[in-house]
């Protein structure tokens, strides 16, 4: 016993100072270039069947870097989405174009005064850029119109194919790119959004290999953490830990999204952690976590969610709310194969969640009726997952063909589509007491009845659970990208020093 | 030996997992208020020696939280700087207005809709900012033209003293706030800005404790790094140490800019450390780093550069160039005090810096000759120092009657004024080899005469060293608010395992 705890010391303090995951691996050159290859045959197919020319450009505005206000702070530059898929750029201030006749890429690169070289480094030269980022040809933006010209050759007007429509969960537009004598082009701003949109949805192997890494060193992160949670700390300090970890030891410089660690009544608020709300509590005895933290490693996310008592024991009331939402999570997990609808998928999970409340007295009558009320949505009112990608909420949740559900909790839903193998889509059921949906359902004359109001009232500062893994639909099942401990046993002994994974003897004696 | 050996190694695993600087200390609450009553006493003296009644509104508009692109993608919000010197507001949609007639502010808050609370956190009251924020009243913000035209009385429309002018830094325009009615108001775009720039210029006894502390936390995270650092890591482990350190022991969630870890020839770049030179070099045995590193506590920032060695020991090139740097940056500090220049500064570390390479062979020649022809530019490209606050650029630098020089490197200075008392400034003097200037001005006839071309040589890939801390003006002269070693002994003990500061003894030895 004595000889296990201080092998768990040891683990703890050699994890604390390195990482198996370091260093982080490289990235495949292929990758944007495969990307670009799969849009141009999908535009291919879509101009063919309606009758049009294989012929024109395809054309993005990377992202320029921003100022702070009126100053002169610049914010980290992190490339715009699109661009990034289809070309990978790290840099500001390029231009991309696709020659959808032949598949060839041009970069279009920023002119650089000399003084850059003083002030901002080395000024790359245009085939740096082409070896880079694997392109065909590399020049400088002022010489799109010349550029693109040249390569249509004919006497009619270039067609571009421009980035315009709009986000299904931003609903913000997409910025078209936009340059100096765009009159001497045609231009489409219909075609290439939805057709690049619907690429995105479907992962290669090259894009899943980052995504699996942002999982790997996030996955390393959140243990870290948990193991190193005490009762006392500050929310940040666990923000902080993160972040420093997959830096660290991943290369992470940037997240997937701003770091959720909720303690407490905290735990209940589900998108916790912004400026407004800064992950400033000082948690205690008692009280659960709940932190909702991935890395982003080359432009690919992760998006993980851990639920865990922060005295690293579970009490019988955190078990039971941490069990629902776990059962939700694992049921989903094991349905889940193409062609399984993802409302079908949220509304097994909160049938699972309402099963399992009813199960432990704090929910009373028939959950098919509770259902039909929407009693799910009290307690998880968000959507049950989201394609992940380049971003957190990767787009194509809702072409226009799918309809976005009405109902409350469904309507949070950020896809209503059917599962396709390559998509990847995180699972995350939760299970929230959130006074502001209990109260009016508890007093509402057609649902009061469902709620053990005795019960219930020990919950009231409870907050929630949430447990949120990657998933990658495979032909025919998942594949979890993610690796926390999930049970509350492998949580309660990773926290209190057992490696992880756990030792397969260790597991063995449950 | 072996005692103190294994003193300094406790002392490293120690420092690793904790901070004699936490927990942050308190803001002061009255900051914002002192804040404003200066600026309202300097507004009405600038009114009545224009003969203009003191009526009228300050009307501030505060930033709003922006998306990345066209996503849901939310970036952390940070308040908008002359919001945050007036207000401290933290939360994004604000307005604020102080009534030029009796001083009395009066903050506007965005009314949030009811699923605020599920969403991102408990809707706080308007007592709430009241009592937070110290105004004497809080509204909506669609209540401006209301409150604003009950405030005033009399029948003609009440003046709004709005925010326009150029930071000189950026040569960006303030946004002056903006909504909707604004033509029931007479507006002013004129008198604000200069006058509400130069009360930040001056910083009061609660401004100063923060910036205190955000270098108190910031020198503590360099030793750190530099006690951590080995070759054969990457430069963003450097970053990833201070980041971690000053946000999990000083609750620092911002840095004051993007961290320049810069190793090597990168030392040269003088804003390394951007997207497109993010960091990410493996730096060897031998090579210099050169860390421009600040924490912001509060809104306040900090901006320390530390130079050493990677390897923890010095070689006799690296002395020499450091030691150039460091005579620069002491001979500046203990000549710094109110009606002091800071374009002679300036010039003054220039001379020194001069003198050093004379000294050690690199130069030849007279030194006022080589001033005259500007050779101390290519050298140190960029101004000695600038003022620090809110923005790590903070504005004031050059007010009306102020020209910017036109030199090669006092053009750079951000600022060219005579030092007053209460002025926060960093002295920041550099010595690097950049072959785009270097070269040029060994080529050059009239300053070709002054390189000993053959020493030079040996520094091409030396990259540079910088070394920064930062000042406050006394009535006599300056204090540094910075604290981490300087001298190369200091440096190669506090690597080599000593706690910092040395101990008493230990500094004796010397
Ligand atoms: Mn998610
Ligand atoms: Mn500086």
């Amino acid at each position: 016993m004595a000889k296990h705890c201080k092998e768990a010391i040891n683990m703890v303090s050699s994890s604390s100072s390195s990482s198996s995951l370091h260093p982080p691996p490289p990235v495949p050159k292929e990758l944007y270039a495969l990307n670009r290859s799969k849009l141009i045959g999908s535009l291919r197919q879509h101009l063919s069947s309606s009758n049009r020319p294989l012929k024109g450009f395809v054309l993005l505005q990377g992202g320029e870097e921003q100022n702070r206000y009126c100053t002169d702070h610049t914010e980290l530059f992190r490339q715009e989405s699109y661009f990034a898929y289809l070309f990978g750029v790290k840099e500001p201030g390029f231009y991309g174009a696709i020659d959808i006749s032949t598949g060839k890429a041009i970069l279009f690169a920023p002119k650089l005064p000399a003084e850059y070289a003083v002030w901002l480094g080395e000024i790359k030269s245009l085939p740096h850029f082409k070896e880079m980022y694997m392109v065909n040809m590399v020049c400088y933006t002022d010489e799109i119109v010349e550029v693109l010209h040249s390569h249509h050759g004919g006497s009619e007007k270039p067609v571009l194919f421009l980035l315009h429509g709009q986000n299904t969960d931003s609903n913000n537009f997409s910025k078209p790119a936009e340059f100096k004598e765009m009159e001497k082009f045609e231009t489409d701003l219909s075609v290439l959004h939805p057709i690049l949109t619907e690429c995105r949805t479907i992962k290669s192997d090259a894009e899943l290999s980052l995504i699996q890494y942002a999982n790997d060193i996030s996955s390393e992160a959140h243990v870290g953490v948990m193991r190193r949670t005490r009762a006392g700390m500050k929310e940040y300090q666990l923000e902080s830990m993160f972040l420093h970890h997959t830096y660290m030891y991943g290369g992470c410089r940037h997240c997937s999204y701003t770091c959720i660690c909720a303690t407490g009544g905290n735990s209940s608020v589900l998108h916790y952690g912004h400026a407004a709300a800064p992950n400033d509590r000082t948690f205690e005895d008692g009280d659960m976590a709940l932190l909702d933290m991935g890395a982003e490693y080359n432009f690919y996310g992760s998006d993980i969610t851990c639920s865990f008592p922060v005295n690293g024991k579970f009490t019988s009331d955190q078990k039971l709310i941490y069990n629902a939402v776990l059962k939700a999570h694992d049921d989903v997990i094991s349905t889940m194969k193409p062609g399984v609808n993802w409302v079908d998928m949220h509304k097994l999970a909160e049938k699972t969640i309402l099963e399992s409340l009813k199960d432990g007295g704090i929910l009373i009558g028939d959950v098919h009726e509770m259902m039909t009320e929407r009693i799910g949505a009290v307690f998880m009112p968000h959507g049950l997952g989201h394609l992940l990608g380049i971003d957190t909420h990767d787009p194509g949740g809702y072409p226009k063909e799918i309809e976005r559900p009405k109902e409350p909790g469904l309507k949070s839903l950020r896809t209503a589509r059917d599962l396709r193998e390559g998509m990847v889509i995180t699972v995350e059921p939760g299970c929230y007491f959130i006074d502001a949906l209990l109260a009016p359902a508890m007093e509402n004359s057609s649902t009061s009845k469902f709620f053990n109001h005795k019960e219930i009232a020990r919950f009231k500062s409870f907050g929630g659970v949430r447990i949120e893994s990657d998933l990658y639909v495979t032909s025919n099942g998942a594949d979890n990208l993610t690796n926390c401990p999930r049970q509350t046993w492998e949580i309660e002994a990773v926290m209190s020093g057992a490696p992880w994974p756990l030792e397969k003897n260790a597991a063995d004696s449950k």
